[in-house]
């Protein structure tokens, strides 16, 4: 079997899973770290959303840097399937959770509203940007592990 | 080669294309017959996309009647997967599309602001609905078609 950069268990996929890592939590920081976000749907939708992909993604991390030094790639259909339907369900989340947050920020901002004093839009909309950008890499997860999956059937 | 219920060309995926189509026209009529919705980036988006995916499902309803009439599937590999990329992108955009919506529909209705005025937002959270139905059944012809790439590969 050809080593697929990506796939569970190896180099290319403890990058990825550090990569989510980072944008769930910068996301999590810009939404939370010490203003109000827990009276709007979208906001908490997003905070709750960013938390389960930021432990699942420390999770996997952890999974492939004990592959990746041990040298033993534990590939079983099984797991592997499981890891497949995690990603999606989190990347359609998180896709959902970043669109919601940016397109009430907007809201916000072109309503001019008193709510949006000072940086506190432009913090939304990072957290936004930050929602997203963990979207596409754990979206690159799915994919690569649903690539490796056929190839572990036969 | 198994009939796949469903893949291009198929009874199956007549019935999806229709089905997209159907809800996709709804969300639209909900969200602009006779209501002000331009003056919203979320609104708005979900109006080009619904159009967008309107356009993709009536022409690919149109090959599905074509095969299904004439019991000739075409089925390309090349044509399959410019079908699963297309329904992927517009999968995404419906998602995104419908999630903005609803959570703007949202926050108006919680701000009571005077333009949620008698039924205004309902038809808001209705066509968002609709927008999240039509994203089910194109996310579910995507995979199918995915499921049918491989064999024609082979």
């Amino acid at each position: 079997m050809d080593e697929l950069p990506g796939a569970l268990g190896s180099s290319g996929s403890l990058a990825l899973r550090l990569g989510q890592a980072i944008f769930s939590v910068a996301s999590l920081l810009f939404m939370c770290f010490d203003i109000p976000f827990y009276s709007y749907t979208a906001f908490c939708f997003l905070a709750t959303v960013m938390g389960l992909l930021m432990a699942w993604s420390l999770t996997l991390a952890m999974v492939d840097a004990f592959s990746v030094l041990i040298k033993l790639p534990t590939r079983l259909p099984g797991i592997i399937s499981l890891v497949v339907l995690g990603d999606w369900v989190l990347s359609f989340l998180s896709l959902a959770a970043s669109c919601s947050t940016a397109s009430v920020a907007d809201f916000l901002i072109h309503s001019r509203s008193s709510f949006c004093e000072g940086t506190l839009c432009a913090r939304y909309q990072l957290s936004a940007t930050m929602a997203f950008l963990a979207w596409f890499l754990t979206f690159s997860s799915s994919l690569f592990n649903l690539w490796l999956l056929p190839s572990l059937n036969v």
